[in-house]
């Protein structure tokens, strides 16, 4: 009997939903709204009759499904127990159990960041990898640490939090954590435009970017084009970034960074600065490790949801 | 019937023997020359030999023997391919299959720095942890990353190279890798040595320091007795250290941090001046990370070897 999986990655505003075969392939993606009011009181309830209206549509049975994987937006502590999520009305508590109970097969619970980092990993830029770095450079800078197929997570859930690697300790502005020279605060969407700014007010270097807002895409657009002002921060955010890929080598030594989140947008041109930045600063053995853009997108979390139904606790 | 293992630490100079019970408990330890000449061709046979001599010693017969774990001053990939060492006239190979026909029990090898790493894990700063980072702090920086009880290699054998962990992108001085500002620039005997000559040089300060030879351990004992500027090397040693820690915790998050290395000797003074200055720089959730010195000093070779015979390949 053929067996399925269901990816479910719990957001503040939607719930993504997947159904895959054994292999990891996606037969079916469709969202859900989140309604967090009250505590969360909705949010297993609809999950659950929405599973149920999936395995309607293909004709399946409860007793196909292997389980599911469900990505929350908070810390999870020991594989079960998810601390109040802020942005779900302090929704939280043992939600594998509960959706187990409604669903009828079993149920894994995981940081969403760290679903996303697995499904690169099974299906994705690091995918045939048994150990990989994920990034997501976005507003702030996440990451995910994989050793032996397993997900690094610490003995404080502090495990692949690479964006708080401190790169200047001499930073005057804090970062979100309360600290300051964070590597979020200069190798994030936010980071990259604020460096584009400062050159932009302390040099008199004609630029594009003097035009119209200086967003993360537009200082990359610009930098493509050729435009000195936005090489330049550019060539600062891949330096930082560079630095921080290379202290992180020197701890887990991974085969393979793998860069997602809204700045991988850049592409190809993102990871030609980038590579040269690493190798600047790697321990030599380690320069030639393995770089790749992400390829999932938004379905990296569903993927990874659905990925950890297979694996041991 | 009981079970014995043995922990065999390869040096350029000696080769250090323990025999253990199965629980960990060092019966005995002794020392054999190390005679490197003609590609080491008399290593294995005189640790064979030595081997045949201690069970005779004890009465105990081969069948008696779980097996021996030998550590080697050099890289080693698969868990038994030995590079041709430096230090040893360019042994190397399969050295572990040499071994054990010798003997007549299986051998696993490791490399000298991970042996001591496992060693401190297993009967040492670090018992009783799951996950731990150990560093020694020498002439050079040192280190082992323990996850889940087992050593983190990685896919280059850079996995704990925490020595070369960039801190100051801007030195001037080469590191022994061919880069510039690398830990051991700072958080080694060397490095503290530096320091304190540069503050020398650099001020008029009156300091215990100018009178004689400035050494590691004396940098250490001015500080201890209040001497300004041997304290500001200190402190500038512990920042930069760290900075690191926190770094490293940002990647693998362990339970502790276990220091050893001649350094250590400055004991819990050493720790004093460190932990603060992991705390300024370590993600909020982590800032509780315990520290331990190391506590087998130079047996954790052998500890570590007699560990690694009762972990899964």
């Amino acid at each position: 009997m053929d067996k399925y999986r269901f990816g479910i990655d719990l957001g503040g505003t939607t719930v993504k939903l997947g159904l895959f075969d054994d292999e990891g392939t996606l037969l079916e993606k469709w969202e859900i709204p989140t309604r967090p009011a009250n505590g969360g009181a909705a949010i297993l309830p609809d999950i659950a009759d929405s599973v149920a209206a999936a395995l309607a549509r293909h004709g399946l049975t409860r007793e196909q499904v292997r389980g599911a994987g469900l990505g929350v937006p908070g810390a999870v502590t020991e594989g079960r127990h998810v601390a109040p999520c802020v942005n779900l009305d302090g929704w939280g508590g043992d939600v594998g159990t509960a959706l187990s109970a409604l669903c009828g097969f079993p149920v894994r619970v995981v940081n969403d960041a760290n679903a996303a980092s697995l499904g690169e990993l099974w299906r994705g830029g690091g995918a045939g990898c048994r150990s990989m770095v994920f990034l997501t450079l976005g507003t702030g800078v996440g990451g995910g640490v994989v050793v032996d197929g397993k997900l690094l997570t610490g003995a404080h859930g502090c495990g692949g939090e690479l964006g708080h690697i401190k790169v200047n300790v001499g930073e005057d502005e804090l970062c979100g954590c309360g600290k300051r020279g964070c590597l979020e605060q200069y190798a994030s969407a936010t980071g990259v435009v604020r460096a584009a700014k400062r050159l932009l007010a302390g040099t008199d270097t004609p630029s594009a970017l003097r035009d119209g807002e200086v967003s993360a895409r537009a200082v990359f657009d610009c930098a493509k084009a050729g435009d000195a002002l936005a090489l330049e921060a550019v060539a600062l955010f891949a330096d930082t970034l560079g630095q921080a890929l290379a202290a992180i080598s020197c701890v887990c030594d991974p085969e393979k960074f793998v860069i997602g989140g809204g700045v991988s947008a850049a592409g190809p041109f993102l990871l030609d600065k980038l590579i040269p930045a690493f190798r600047r600063y790697a321990f030599p053995p380690a320069e030639g490790t393995a770089f790749a853009l992400a390829s999932l997108g938004n379905e990296a979390g569903i993927y990874g949801c659905a990925y950890l139904v297979g694996m041991a606790e």
